[in-house]
């Protein structure tokens, strides 16, 4: 009777382990979201919101952080328990690192309101949406401990990565334009990059999600990332000097 | 007796734990180290090297998160015992990230080596001998469990981001000068900010160590991070166009 209430209990701390970490991811998605509103509608009073708020999603770290090891010293847990605690120290860390990132979209878009704006940040609006939607989908994965939606979820970072791809392109091509470009045209390419990186942090997170339901690593191959590194964009000749 | 033996055994399996870490961190600084010399001497051979053995760094993770889930579900560690387990989990997470930046680092010296030198990669070795500096220090640091070491080590980061700063202004400037500037300097900037994250990695290492030595986490304010976000730098009058 004793052993089977403590079973009951050990239950419910996994169960509020998993919460906390949904908690977290929540958080972490409406900064995203609020980080590239701020963007677009040059607006300081929500990018300074959201720069504020990264410091709640670092308070979920640290609590997420002491409960999984007080689980781990007090539970002593096996198999499928041990996997969900060493997956919330996985995740959990996962999506600091995505708060990071939105605090610096968030950082950047108050440069670029000082600034003119520039026309390739019409781009990052479709970055943002298609960034949000997968982190939703790996968190509605975590949350149904749902290992198809979570690899389908990881298979849509490849659109993310095309599309930076393709806008590292773009806004070079618009840098070369006008040097008064080059400044805004620089943040809008990090804001990018910062983006691009939420998807693989995403990604991380399905990974650790079919871990923790299957009982091993994802096997197959990564999506190969962006390919905006090996990206050579030499201006046009009438633009040389 | 047997109790002894096992107690023993279990201090040798932490040994090897910990000596893993230590051989993944000295291929990781090796690789930071290889990745800044393909980029000052525009060697391809050395970048395609350092991209491939990134492999070796993954392998390195994936080894010892599987040990350390073996080691919690076997041993059912307390404390110290724990605390060394979820620290090498952390620590290893870490340096495959320096590894990435590393091949990153790699890939953009193979589109440089296409594209004419420009100035400011003269600033890139300074931060790539700091960044192997801070590096050696935490890693040492994590060796010895030397916590004042390591709080030394995270206390540097701060030159690094110093460092950055002033680069990424001077890049700015350097590619209004002539618009053939563009693609190379927006790759050396891609290629300081890994550097300035990899320092990062290092801080969050050195946090780890201190939490691994002392018991609680890291409680005095973290260095505060590179200033280039909110940079803006306008092209001089007679640039403009």
């Amino acid at each position: 009777m004793s052993n089977e209430h403590i079973v009951k209990s050990f239950a419910q701390e996994l169960q509020r382990l998993s919460n906390l970490i949904t908690q977290m991811g929540g958080v972490a998605e409406a900064q995203v979201e609020a980080a590239v509103q701020a963007l677009v509608r040059r607006d300081t009073a929500i990018a300074a919101q959201v720069i504020q708020s990264d410091l709640r999603i670092d308070t979920y770290e640290r609590e997420i952080d002491n409960e999984t090891l007080r689980l781990l010293a007090l539970r002593q847990p096996m198999a499928s328990d041990l996997r969900e605690i060493v997956s919330a120290l996985k995740i959990a860390s996962d999506i600091e690192r995505i708060g990071d990132y939105a605090a610096n979209i968030a950082k950047r878009s108050l440069a670029l309101a000082q600034l003119p704006a520039v026309r390739p940040a019409g781009a990052i609006p479709r970055m943002g949406r298609l960034v949000q939607e997968i982190m939703k989908e790996v968190l509605d994965a975590f949350i149904e401990r749902d290992v198809d939606k979570a690899v389908a979820a990881r298979r849509r970072d490849e659109e993310l990565d095309d599309l930076y791809t393709s806008l590292f392109r773009e806004v070079l091509t618009y840098m070369m334009e006008d040097p008064r470009n080059i400044t805004p045209c620089t943040h809008l390419l990090f804001i990018a990059k910062n983006l691009e990186r939420i998807g693989d942090h995403a990604t991380n997170i399905a990974e650790t999600i079919h871990f923790l339901v299957i009982g091993h690593p994802l096997t197959t191959e990564r999506p190969k990332g962006d390919e905006s590194s090996f990206t050579v964009v030499t201006p046009q000749p009438e633009l040389q000097g």
